[in-house]
């Protein structure tokens, strides 16, 4: 039986503050250190080791998995950071407040922005200092730097990564764990699980709360489970979210 | 011209208690994290900018690394963590005190174990609980792991780590910094100056401090300097420590 450990970064300034963030790269809060110190200290505690951690380019989610890996005395194994397990992409509205950005556009309006699977919020304009595409850690990937995505477009370059780099560690029996953002382990959940599209927008992963996925040899899904102090926490699932 | 960066990491808490040190994995002290920030702001002042990094399997090393990459906001570029940038492996000296064991086996003595290219230090026994052979780190690669090293021993491993990883990346125009250990470094450095064995014994690394090497296109060095607040620290060379 195979089992990864997927986690959200802890909380961030702009959770906090209550701002779209996206592919913006915004540190944790205090209360973001605390969270990936306390699920550092839960992973250990729970007898798990891992082999090989993934994560995005973004600070939130790298520094959430170097306190992991510094609770678990784990510094020294490798880590990849890849774009593709970013935060989706919010176009223009990254740095907006999100209730201000209601009151404007309408509680729907922005509903539909955050959770429809299709729908993608206005792009940003190539002109805009907030466009990464002229940020050097994406230089030579500058084409596939998003303006903005909705959940299908960063499912798609999430799994890509999935199929061809986390498939092939987990295969070779490496135990995983990645430490990314809402949205992109909300579609590898969806995906994994095979949660149809109208399911996905009730589909919340918490931070700093690591999220156990057991897999048969075939990488299907057994069963998961978050973890708390005591190992498993019963009666949570990913669809009755902690926060 | 091509520039490296190479830093020994902050001061240890065994640096501190004055103990061999070699593989056992020692944290950095409170002043080794300071030492570490302060050169992550010297880097940054000056201008430097890294693509890629390289740094050992010991904590001390590899956290000196992350706060560096903190201070600079480069999170996010691609780490290397290997055991050829190991230090020194100090066989059956590791964790002794070095003036006890000066008082135990004489001053002439220690100094040789410490300073010679050529005399190893007792091996550990393979029963022996410091021995790192049953280190999970270290699985697939126990037959790898020394027992003991001279300066040698470990110049020829860094080698080759330096002439089938670090070369490649440094050739295709990637800007390096390796976070490493005093005698990976110095056999670095005895390897780029072409110093002779009996200048070695002198050439000492201090810890935290930026050292720069300017090389031309074939990767001969053309000068080097350690880096200040204000840049390029006068006066200043490998043989001429700080510390």
């Amino acid at each position: 039986m195979i089992k990864i450990v997927l986690i959200r970064h802890g909380q961030s300034q702009w959770n906090l503050e209550n701002r779209f963030t996206g592919w913006t790269d915004i540190d944790l809060s205090p209360t973001g250190f605390e969270e990936a110190r306390i699920a550092g200290g839960i992973l250990l505690r729970n007898g798990y080791v891992f082999d090989i951690a993934y994560t995005s380019y973004l600070k939130r989610a790298i520094r959430t998995l170097w306190i992991i890996l510094d609770q678990m005395d784990l510094m020294w194994i490798p880590v990849f950071k890849t774009w593709m397990l970013n935060e989706r992409h919010y176009g223009a509205l990254q740095g907006l407040n999100k209730a201000e950005t209601a009151l404007k556009y309408g509680d729907e309006q922005v509903h539909e922005w955050r959770r429809s699977v299709h729908i993608r919020p206005p792009a940003l304009q190539l002109t805009d200092t907030r466009c990464e595409r002229s940020d050097r850690r994406y230089a030579g990937i500058e084409q596939c730097v998003p303006l903005t995505e909705n959940l299908d477009d960063t499912k798609a370059r999430a799994l890509v990564y999935w199929n061809e780099t986390i498939q092939p560690a987990l295969k070779s029996g490496s135990r995983v764990l990645i430490a990314a953002h809402g949205n992109t382990l909300r579609a590898l959940v969806q995906y994994l699980d095979q949660i149809p599209e109208d399911g996905i927008a009730d589909l919340n992963i918490p931070t700093g709360t690591p999220l156990v996925y057991e897999l048969d040899d075939n990488l299907k899904p057994l069963r998961h489970y978050f973890l708390g102090e005591s190992g498993e926490v019963e009666g949570r699932s990913v669809t009755d979210p902690l926060t």
